[in-house]
């Protein structure tokens, strides 16, 4: 089976006719930024390469430094390049991280001891940075969805993932506390398999996943917390496991940086 | 089990502590916004609700109709609200169409005749607007991923897909022409099970689906198509069928208006 899905050249969704400049209407800055658009589209800057400077771009274009500032900004507003401070405008190299859904949840894999984070990674180097773990009342949305008393107690696991120094996930976890107390689970490293394999051993296996996908700008909270480059959203992952009968046990809730990730799930009729 | 995922409670997601404005360094606009979006949260705008214009801030706040203007913008940026032509700007109703990816493909739904996408509906009313059947040289990245020789032909269909009058997806799917010729597949109306049923019934029944999934802003076109509102990003869905052996028999790249849309996986550990 193929590796990689053809939606994943954005050079060929993004490609446009060459527009000619005689009676074009389009503002000055536009047409720049069109300009490099088809330069990128066309291979002549590659992933990771700098693009010309506001400087460059004055003198070649005849332009006002406002100008070429916002030709820069076009490209920067649509993802496709991002600035790196008193280095330039840089091509965005999208090289995102591939997240197995189902596959990545199955039991062998945190059965086996393995964390399920670990099956993401196929070998990148992603780290937690930051983790806490607390002890909350649980805020309403999530005591309805665990199905446990208003404001009852709830473990919280606060962790931010990094993938070659760039943060690219923020992960909060709420799990009710009577049935995790005293477990690894409240400490910050839950040991060999993680969560699932410590609610395994307090008869709470997960055996059902649900997982809820939306896609919506970052906050600025969230923008400042991912790193995240002006034009680019977030994907929001609410995952809720299940334990036998139905019973919610943890539930997930992801905000990842949409330039960093594809999401998969492989499945049969 | 719960029925809505608590990530899905914006209002809370974008909760802020109410600010003093003694020695507040936000710029004017951003205060008046972040007034605005409290009462949003607070449930004195409702959904669908008119916001105060700008001449009602400019008297309220003592400002310039630029910075009730900018106000306004930041609201529309983040998604909160949407500017309708003449009428002023309206808090956002988000009532997410909820689309189930594995259930929706099982056999049962198209087995039985009915049309996949009947599935994705909830009674709502989703129709196809705008479709096109077209035979062409399969693109590089179809002919790559569907196995087939550079340029050979395929059979390639365009829909868009209508919500309550409200444009909500963009799909592109593309089959191999010689297994598809001679069938409803290459009709504008493909009959009951739709393109499914009909690849079954010529021995190339779908028994897997890869789903890969992405988020990003849309193109001028993407927007212009499904009259996106301003910061609102599209999710992308490629979708492969595949046959026994793993042949792939269909490729589908679906551009969804990321504020129509929840999608939904749920699976067994």
């Amino acid at each position: 089976m193929a590796q990689v899905c053809p939606k994943l050249s954005r050079e060929e969704e993004r490609r446009v006719p060459m527009a000619s400049t005689n009676g074009d209407r389009r503002p000055k800055y536009q047409r720049i930024a069109d300009t490099l658009r088809e330069a990128i589209q066309a291979g002549e800057y590659g992933p990771g390469d700098r693009l010309p400077g506001e400087n460059d771009l004055m003198a070649t274009h005849d332009v006002a430094r406002m100008t070429a500032r916002q030709a820069l900004g076009v490209l920067q507003a649509e993802g496709i390049a991002e600035s790196r401070k008193g280095a330039g405008v840089f091509v965005r190299a999208f090289r995102p991280l591939r997240r197995r859904g189902i596959q990545r949840l199955a039991q062998e894999q945190w059965g086996a001891g393995r964390s399920i984070w670990a099956a993401d990674t196929e070998k990148r180097d992603l780290v937690v940075d930051q983790v806490e773990v607390t002890e909350e009342p649980a805020p309403e949305r999530i005591s309805v969805v665990l199905d446990v008393e208003a404001e009852s107690k709830v473990c919280v696991r606060r962790r931010r993932f990094v993938l070659d120094g760039k943060p690219v996930l923020l992960a909060t976890s709420y799990l009710p506390a009577p049935i995790v107390a005293g477990s690894a689970i409240t400490e910050e490293n839950t040991g060999p398999g993680g969560v699932y394999a410590r609610l395994a051993e307090l008869g709470y296996k997960p055996v059902h996943f649900r997982e809820e996908i939306r896609s919506r700008m970052p906050s600025k909270d969230e923008a400042a917390q991912l790193n995240i480059s002006a034009g680019t959203p977030v994907i929001l992952i609410c995952r809720t496991a299940f334990a036998d009968e139905g019973r919610p046990v943890e539930i997930n809730e992801m905000t990842l940086d949409a330039a960093s990730y594809v999401l998969e799930y492989d499945f049969d009729a």
